[in-house]
């Protein structure tokens, strides 16, 4: 099984920012022991601050699942939230944080409607868990 | 680790309606699954069609974690948020259905901002999800 | 032909309060009258000011045809919604007075979805004439 | 007693519309069983697509009741509204489908507050459910 | 083929009025230039200030298609868009000006859900367009 | 100068309801006082109850000036605020009642904006004081 | 009979700015041909920028009747409002421009519910029109 | 004079949690002086979790006067309104916290409108003014 | 112990007013029976209708406390919020009537949440109990 | 003339998704098939994913006019709105689906006051239609 | 050139409260290092907490330009931004805090659109910058 | 000290577009005028018009401030405030027009609140105040 992971804008910071929050690991060295957890899982990783360039890797990608967290354009994406629709491979929308315990924009996600589920609020575990489920489903 | 599952109204019907979406397994026989699948936590399980019984129960309880379907109180329960919110277990929010997917009025959740995180949309694998979070989190 | 009646919150008060509006018959004078009228059909009755104990009964009956009026519920409840989504039993709603001239939070039901059909604003004659609706389509 | 049915735009259609919904009965094989079962009621019937022409007939009516049904104009005409709350002709609101499960601007009916009750979701029994009340009220 | 233009209220006065803007040819002159040019399709033309009078002629006619423009009725009329909804004939909505450019309250047509589609904004090129839709269609 | 006053629906049962509030005089009665009162001043005089008939009078007149009542189409009518804008003579809105103490949908009005200005409130001597207007203006 | 002219804020400018919509004359200019116009009324004249002033003034005055321009206050002030409210001298409410033409935070009056009518858009002569109807109306 | 306390959902948690805002006082300790204080006054207490145990109690008391905490239920409940509407034992409305600092969704309240009046922010002294207005007002 | 009562716009006016509600006693009588009422408390008074003027008393004031029933500025006023946001002085907010009763623009109040807390429905006891709160504090 | 036809996201994808609905006609076959029916019209084709190449190329364009399908960008993009604002190259806006049928947030567009005008729901021949247009026009 | 600084409500505090935030210097003081900064200017400074006398040296100022702080009126006040807009000084709105980081009452100014630009967030710095635009513009 | 400039969507078009509001002068001659005014600060300049290049460049920078005119996507890019927040450069928010005299679409920015301030409405000035601002602070 093949899972490909898609970060959206700003989230190639992680470790450099708020590092009481999240820790100072980046994404890259957990990525890396993601792999090491879930090794029969062949996993991928896109990132991307650019709307069209995320919208180009999930229609180009032949994974049999997607993990994606959206970032800001979670709230704000009508041309993201029409790729997932339009592609056939299942995704699974990840937050680290919890959104609704912040700003009142970030309450309402138009990516969750078109993804088979959505987990927020767990850190980097969030992605742990979306992985999880595709390798429970199977 | 002892961890509670508590379930809101009408989710006693579960395996009873809308078989062709959730199957038609009880939640009972689910619960027994579930146990045999986390044989390293104690799981209990309780369900009440009735609010204050719910708070009664949050309360009260002594468990390391708790597993939260609010059911329709999810939408329209201060109490039960201020009830999560006073007690010290941490609590993760479930949801069986992509709740985003449903009417306008299920898509605010009172319960979330109190929560550690929210799991929603993948069947009772939800469930399995939230149990997953406590034992990788511990 | 069975039925069911449930009054929600406050309705046991009816006869003590506001005489002058509903008069000074309680709802079981009135409710033994009904059995008179109708008397080919199997009328039985319940009421609780408890949210959940009103679920607790819904979900238990066996009556062909529940004539229900959810009083202050009526407005707040996606619990009492999801229940009666999820019974088999054909529900009508009815309403004493005409909510529509009350205040404005009174001017959307969430029960009304998931009913056949709503009757409201002709005083004790609305259970009259939701009985007569089961006795017709019969 | 003389009742007046009243129905609004688009209702001379019935039975040649959404036959699988309403049945293949025109309004007036209806009206003709209508008046069989209510044999001791004088029924009339009127039916306009034109707003003012309704007011017109509701303003010169000599009935006792009036069952009124204003099709689309039941959510936009404060026109029929200030007719109904003119006249001193008690009148019941009809609708032959449960208004609401549609669209969201069909949810409030600005005539609903001027008459004594309302009757919705029953198909055409919504009717005789309308002359049923005036029969028991009497 | 034939084809019913359909104009809704104060469309009589084309030609009259801000002929600056449109012109100051009157829709008879336009409507004689349009059948030279569509010589192949049988052209009829109906309007009304009237709103029940436009739901009666829509009900009656028994063209291949109508193009539709109606007025200030077409952010009110809930009868009209009942009727284009009730009836087989499709239906092409069409604005003389750009609708969207002007106060909010004409932003929204309730006509344009139950058309085929909707044409705006061209003057009176639009009414040409919707002809050259049933031309292309057929 | 020619005055034409426009009365819309319901306007006509004026001196029959509410007399306690508005006298028991009716419109025709207070229509020969006002040409008394103004002899120098052709006075007109129209009422319909369809919207349509409205905007076809409105269209069709050669006064110098109108005084308009569009009674409950106040609200509702784009076509009547489309047929005053469109025509070159000067308008003036009038009311009996002080609509701003009345229900909150008949707060805005779509005529005001179209019309040189607006007199409400006044009973029968808000028509006195339109058509005082249009003789000093003179 | 006295009458007294409360102008609210800016409107002492008047005469200064905009003089293409209003003309050159001064309110001062203006107030004395009223008094010529109406010589049989004792009219008195008061003009403040001061909210609280405005108040003072119209809780002191021994007038028969009030014609009130609240200016910005008219949008705001729900001190003006209540004060209207609890003085026993009949008020009427006038602007000199159409502010339903205006932007929309200048659409509802609180001062209107308070007063016996209100009369705007007829530049100066709205204050004519005002003191024209005490005058009939006494 | 008997009065009787009734606290809402997750009051019972008092002393327990939050104690560095409220203190690590429990409403048990708080109630026993609060009976020294107003040694003159039958002073009763009831506490529950569940709206319709609370409905139950409202419905009973013989009390003068109650002293009502609803907790969460304050801004959702109808139910309990409908009570202390229907029921004729005057009320107070009390909350410990300035609930207008805290969420939007607290800054209204269902029960003040049927409430004498309203206190809040005063900590455990709300209540004790309550009973003052209470022992003044006799 | 010094506290200031501070009142608002018209505040002045009672016992001219509404004397069937609040009965004929002025401020200025109540205001004597409250200082012998609290003798060990020295108690001022200021009014004014002038928004301005209540902001220059509530920041030039060494009270200990202050009393602030802001009448109709409670709605609109950023100004006076800001002002006893700013001042070191603790202010109780009072009303008369129950404000949460009343037209729906006065159930916001900008005052409440930079205050202690709230008193309102008590008619002029509501001033009683917030000096007893300065009182039972100290 | 030369023209430009520019697709926003997603609409790379026409013919593998929704075929059912839109056939399996790849906008590259149908490209095809334009150009061979306005031979005399010189037509370009331009799409993207990214929203800021999209307005790249619309500012870089020398054609005579644009056909506009801006996809998912219609409902969020200020910056697509502002590009065609300043550019001088005339345009239209056209969509495949009819969007007023579908998801609210479908039902504005920030384009449309942009572009001469809007054609909607006609499938692929609403691309058709704007390019009669440009040649109509012409 | 002579420029107006006007300072509105609670900005005579400025240096005595939130001094963490603003430092401890008074305005009167940051005044006098103003005027020796910008030399060349003629600068004037007035402030007050009446809205109305606000307006009063709005319109009496004989400068070439005014820099405005509108303080909590910002917000509320209708009138100020008519008197800004009625005369004819350039204005120029600042702010010492980024009000859109604050409650969102404070996010709408009212005088915005009635001034040349507007500056917030600079703290006091926000001032000179302002009397700078003046200098540059020159 | 080193600043970069970032504009985004359609700046580039300066001095093409709208000449008589903003001049024949493109914003590199602009820039290379800025340059020469504040020779002591050392400037960057870049634009784009895709989001996420935006992004990549902010994130990128190593300069001691920024000065960012977001154009259209000021009003829809949570990703863009996001990256401003993440990054600890300080930012300063400048528009050439007065954005709040504009559509209301452009009256809220998402930017502000994570800048240290705004400059708006000053045209090509406000970039000068801006620098200046940087300058000052130094």
């Amino acid at each position: 099984m093949k899972l490909l992971i898609v970060n959206g804008p700003n989230l190639n910071l992680l470790g450099q920012r708020d590092v009481q929050i999240y820790g100072s690991q980046s994404f890259d060295d957990y990525f890396f022991k993601l792999k090491e957890k879930f090794s029969t899982v062949e996993l991928e990783y896109f990132q991307s601050n650019v709307e069209g360039e995320l919208i180009n890797q999930l229609q180009a990608t032949n994974a049999d699942g997607i993990v994606f967290n959206a970032g800001g354009y979670t709230h704000t994406s009508v041309a993201l939230r029409d790729c997932i629709d339009a592609i056939s491979t299942p995704t699974v929308e990840v937050h680290i944080s919890n959104i609704a315990k912040r700003e009142s924009f970030r309450h309402e996600s138009l990516i969750t409607p078109v993804c088979i589920g959505s987990i927020l609020g767990f850190g980097l575990l969030s992605y742990d868990l979306a992985i999880q489920y595709f390798v429970d489903k199977k």
